[in-house]
């Protein structure tokens, strides 16, 4: 056997965890493939990855200009065919041509600015400062293959030994815990109160960082998700404020994670970038530091698959940014068809442009239809004995909270599982939806929670509500005290 | 001023140096701009970038082949439409309806399987098996956003501290040195014999690695490059034999950059994979364990904005493969349009299809011309006064020694910095020619080098030669003992 044994490897590699594609993930990939090879041998059809924000793989589809351009930059060759007016649209055909403008040479297929190209982030800075009304630097922009390797830039950035500490929401997104294990750092919690629909107080950062500093922890930044994942609340702009200030008089990073700004479904919240907010209270560069991401994978877009998305990152020395430019420059670029869908994203068609009809009306019927399914579902899960939802505000997820009896706990201690691991088991098995146990999230101890995604097609939803509602009633059926 | 300073940072990114885009490349940018704001400022109209293996950027055309299946990827549902069989060819047609039938959902806008989509994989593994006419497995594949990646993936997974080593050519790429550097890693070096063309020897193996036992380094892996960068050499098939001997013995992961595979310039070499040649001395699973690093950057495609490759992870025991996957998980995927890239390098048309004959033709017409390039470049390098410069064989690269004049070293020494690096930013400031100092690879101490890439367009390399030979003997007169 080969001589490389699980004792030799690195130890932080060993601790690192990632639910969203965990075991249940792993059980569900088996059933599928006993579906196909033995239909009928389980009591459903198919499985419905409700696991992950991956809105494509359940029959999304994708925005029509944004694919026509990417088409276009991968063959520009066919921009001069006669063929391809028909084929595509006219803002298509110039927008295509305004990107290759600005790729030097026209070269899609050379390595860029290890930052991204020059002129896409020009495009996206404009993006930004429409948004924010505030100005926007595109050298302050790094694009990235998603936003996960931007998140890693910024851990192995800030993390150089267990001594340093980033402080994450619990319930958090394992992208973060799972970072800040494999660059061996530590992580410093800070509780959402489930009680106020996921608040975020400023008196729970600073018990928190006063706990991590009376340990002899470093605690270097703060990450914020707004909206949350994968509790999918949308701050409020006053506890916005309040977390600037924290961050600036404690002269923490805000690494704010704001992948799903796009995706906020009630009238009464609106996002506001961290930026934003900052520069709002008349902060500057000299007075914070924050590094916002972004990701195609998100919004009413969804294009997971493109691994687009930057970080803007301002508020650092000179010093500093040169040594990020250097992590960057290590792995060359980001792919460029991601690069571009950034750029597109941050910039989609306008009222007047040839495909801002067809634009807006996939974009609309996306994020309504996703405001429906999340309104049923939340209605649905709090119709369960024992079960209550806050409201998804905005991201992609609803986070409900399972009151599980002490028959079905002694049941998963006897399974030598979690209670939520236990009860996502059975609910995979009898079902076919897969769905993350809340503790690959983190959970007030005691507490029991799972994350299911707003995303099956709506036509399903209905079929998931009745699955759903007859496995949990079974499952009380066997273990109500 | 924000508060994050360079004391506070991972010392281990501080360390960390990657010179391919280091500062000579910044003064080439800077130079750059000067040129556009000012025409005429400088002895030169343009920079020539020899300092990275980017064709494109230097004007090589994408085959065609692969960008069309790319482009009706990325925009489906043209395929339906009538005039897509006039701008398409009818084989890339066809290849991008089967690729689209191996996507779940035909969604190349889903995140995929974290190694990549299994029929994709099936592809690349029947293209392995094509060149090796051994068995190869989709399930070793893992698809990454370029080799990058799988390398700081696999230093990721092999180094926990500063004891373990990991055994690199000197001179080496210096992906290598960064990224053990970042991981908090061991570099132990093993020098090429520049005298018999970068001879790699397995006595001098033999010797490093005890020096490194003796040190207390428990030595990991053996990178071994093939065809060589910087060095450009292709192993003989023995000399690989010994290698693969060398690391059964010694129970060493064999970590083989083949991502020059496709590149080699000469009648009396040719590429075998390190899989190969071991699966061919009977050795299998049970008896090493061997990565190999693929890239759709490099080859005749050079299609580096792609960020496509995968790593080939052979006799590992499950419990580590299990390790490698979580952290593929933890970044979801590689890009998929790198991915479909990946399948198409491994599976390219062949005889009787409609694309053969362009796709045969550009490939030819590129290999052949690096081949003439490479033959020129080296012709002048060794006509010049105390250059001497081996043969490039395969990859990319010319790695000439200069022999520079004691004042000259003295001069370097006034402007704090090294020779080699003295040497190639005059070059540059009289010239354009961006050229990478050995220094940022590794040469045995006192000897001096630069790297240049083979890739320039064939028509510019008469004035480089002649823009070259006269800086040189300009260097000469004004530094020579």
């Amino acid at each position: 056997m080969a001589s490389l044994t699980l004792d030799a490897i690195n130890t932080k590699v060993l601790k690192c965890e990632y639910a969203v594609r965990g075991e249940i993930v792993t059980l569900a990939q088996q059933l599928q493939q006993d579906l196909q090879a033995n239909p009928g041998s389980h009591p459903f059809d198919e499985i419905l990855y409700c696991n992950i924000g991956n809105p494509q793989s359940l029959g999304q589809q994708p925005i029509t200009f944004f694919r026509e351009v990417l088409a276009l930059c991968d063959h520009p060759s066919i921009l001069a065919r006669s063929e391809t007016e028909g084929l595509f649209s006219i803002d298509a055909i110039k927008r295509a041509q305004q990107i290759l403008d600005q790729i030097p040479g026209k070269a899609t297929g050379a390595y860029s600015h290890s930052q991204g190209i020059k002129g896409l982030r020009d495009t996206i800075a404009a993006g930004i400062e429409a948004r924010d009304k505030f100005p926007a630097d595109p050298n302050d922009i790094f694009l990235t293959d998603g936003a996960s390797p931007a998140v890693h830039m910024m851990m192995q950035l800030l993390i150089g030994s267990e001594k340093d500490g980033i402080m994450c929401p619990i319930p958090q997104y394992p992208l973060y815990s799972a970072s800040i294990a494999l660059h061996g750092g530590t992580l410093v919690p800070y509780y959402l109160d489930e009680a106020t629909g996921w608040g975020l107080e400023i008196s729970e950062l600073r018990k928190q960082l006063q706990a991590a500093k009376s340990w002899g922890i470093n605690v270097r930044a703060l990450v914020v998700i707004n909206p949350g994942n994968p509790t999918g609340q949308v701050l409020a702009e006053g506890n916005q404020r309040e977390i600037v200030d924290f961050c600036k008089e404690e002269g923490l990073v805000l690494l704010a994670d704001e992948v799903y700004q796009e995706n906020v479904y009630v009238a009464d919240k609106k996002f506001h970038s961290f930026k934003k907010i900052s520069r709002s209270m008349g902060y500057g560069e000299e007075d914070i530091s924050i590094v916002s991401f972004q990701s195609v994978s998100k919004g009413y877009h969804g294009e997971c698959g493109k691994r687009g998305g930057y970080m803007e990152v301002t508020g650092f020395r000179p010093e500093i940014r040169e040594q990020i430019y250097k992590v960057a420059s290590v792995n060359l670029c980001s792919n460029i068809s991601g690069q571009i869908l950034a750029s597109l994203v941050m910039c989609p068609p306008k009222v007047g442009d040839d495909s801002y009809g067809s634009y807006s009306a996939e974009k609309d019927a996306i994020l309504s239809s996703l405001a429906r399914r999340a309104k049923t579902l939340e209605d649905a899960l709090n119709s369960l004995e024992g079960v209550k939802c806050n409201k998804t505000e905005g991201a992609m997820y609803l986070f409900p909270r399972i009151h599980l009896p002490q028959k079905a706990i002694k049941a998963a201690e006897a399974a030598k599982t979690a209670p939520d691991a236990f009860y996502c088991r059975l609910l995979l098995n009898a079902t076919g939806i897969v769905v993350v146990p809340g503790s690959g999230f983190g959970q007030v101890t005691g507490t029991w929670h799972f994350r299911c995604t707003i995303l099956p097609q709506e036509e399903k939803i209905p079929a998931i509500v009745s699955r759903l509602t007859d496995f949990h009633k079974g499952f009380m059926d066997q273990y109500r005290d």
